[in-house]
């Protein structure tokens, strides 16, 4: 199918390469294509090596999107539901995957916003109502959302959002990329869950010393 | 070890007879021992079984606390840091391992508090600034305390706070409860990391439709 990444930072560079080797078609699209080949140096060795993922801008990118297909949020942090508003009309009809986490990493001990009354997933979903949010993927540091192995062979990686159909076929991306235990929450009110496990992301990396971890819930 | 767990719910009558199975000498405190014994049924059905967790009083049950020993906070909810305050004399030197969840039951939807900037074990912290508190067993049903396998060999319980022996002393305890994987977070600030597991814990619970669960880090 025809995967749309918008945003070219980390989680992005991680995803659309392991989209490409499961076969997809991908589009990646970003706020202004020539200043990220210019100065976006890790993206310009991707697009490099993946000469099909040079970015699009933002409105060419949805432009291209396909219903059938998925339209991914690789965007970063508080402001993405600001960032998606604008392209609400063109993203109608589209399931988008939510990765995002509602932390500003640039104030290393900055708090969770939004948190506990509201998510970053039901945000983009205010922001985008003809859109079929799912929420996915945000406890977990980029590298390993691409390769659950990368950790170990059972992990839990979680599912938000209100639209079955939507979350099925998100479900069917995750098990391609190799997730085993996939856990529908409900609703994308469960976003708050996901998202409200980024403190424990946080203090378990500075206890371990490492990103590489994921978290199962064992029944 | 002499243990004091101070309050009579659920949470108290599934870890004071583990205590007990330990070979620990355990005092259990209530606001009003005879209303205790008149009034919550399931706890007369336990100090009938185990005539020495009959209770006394909050302050008879400090006065009896061993400063070799642990306190156990099994109040409930956000009220717990201002029921512990007037205690705070009697608690000075003594480990407090807080179980408790920032979250009023009574009400199905309420949110937590608090939450993000501050948590209910800092709280209790503060309202006792001469005891060493221990945030630890928090993300688990109260059956799941005191008895790991319940869920599954192999998964995780936390500790948080200062003071290096205390948690030396509540992680013995664990371990001799049956937890293998004892994951020492850091310092009391990273209670609001495993307190804020609590809405994954309650959106987990609706969506397996069971409490009997815990959460592994992988790694």
């Amino acid at each position: 199918m025809k995967i749309t990444v918008l945003g070219t930072g980390e989680v992005c560079r991680l995803l659309a390469p392991a989209f490409l080797s499961l076969g997809h078609e991908v589009v990646v699209g970003t706020r202004d294509p020539e200043t990220t080949m210019a100065r976006n140096h890790a993206y310009r060795v991707l697009a490099t090596r993946h000469p099909q993922l040079r970015p699009a801008s933002f409105p060419a990118a949805v432009d291209a999107a396909e219903r059938s297909g998925l339209v991914v949020n690789a965007l970063s942090g508080p402001a993405c539901p600001d960032a998606l508003a604008p392209l609400a009309e063109g993203l109608t009809g589209h399931v988008v995957m939510d990765v995002s986490s509602p932390y500003d990493w640039s104030r290393p001990d900055a708090v969770l916003d939004p948190v506990n009354t509201d998510s970053l997933g039901e945000a983009i979903q205010r922001a985008l109502p003809g859109s079929y949010v799912v929420k996915t993927l945000n406890t977990l540091a980029a590298q390993v959302m691409p390769e659950p192995d990368a950790v170990g062979p059972d992990h839990t990686v979680f599912l938000s959002g209100d639209d079955e159909t939507a979350k099925a076929r998100v479900g069917d991306l995750l098990r391609a990329l190799g997730w085993r235990d996939v856990l529908d929450l409900g609703g994308i009110g469960t976003a708050r869950a996901t998202e409200m496990m980024l403190r424990m992301w946080i203090d378990a990396s500075r206890a371990l010393g490492t990103h590489l971890f994921g978290f199962k819930i064992v029944r």
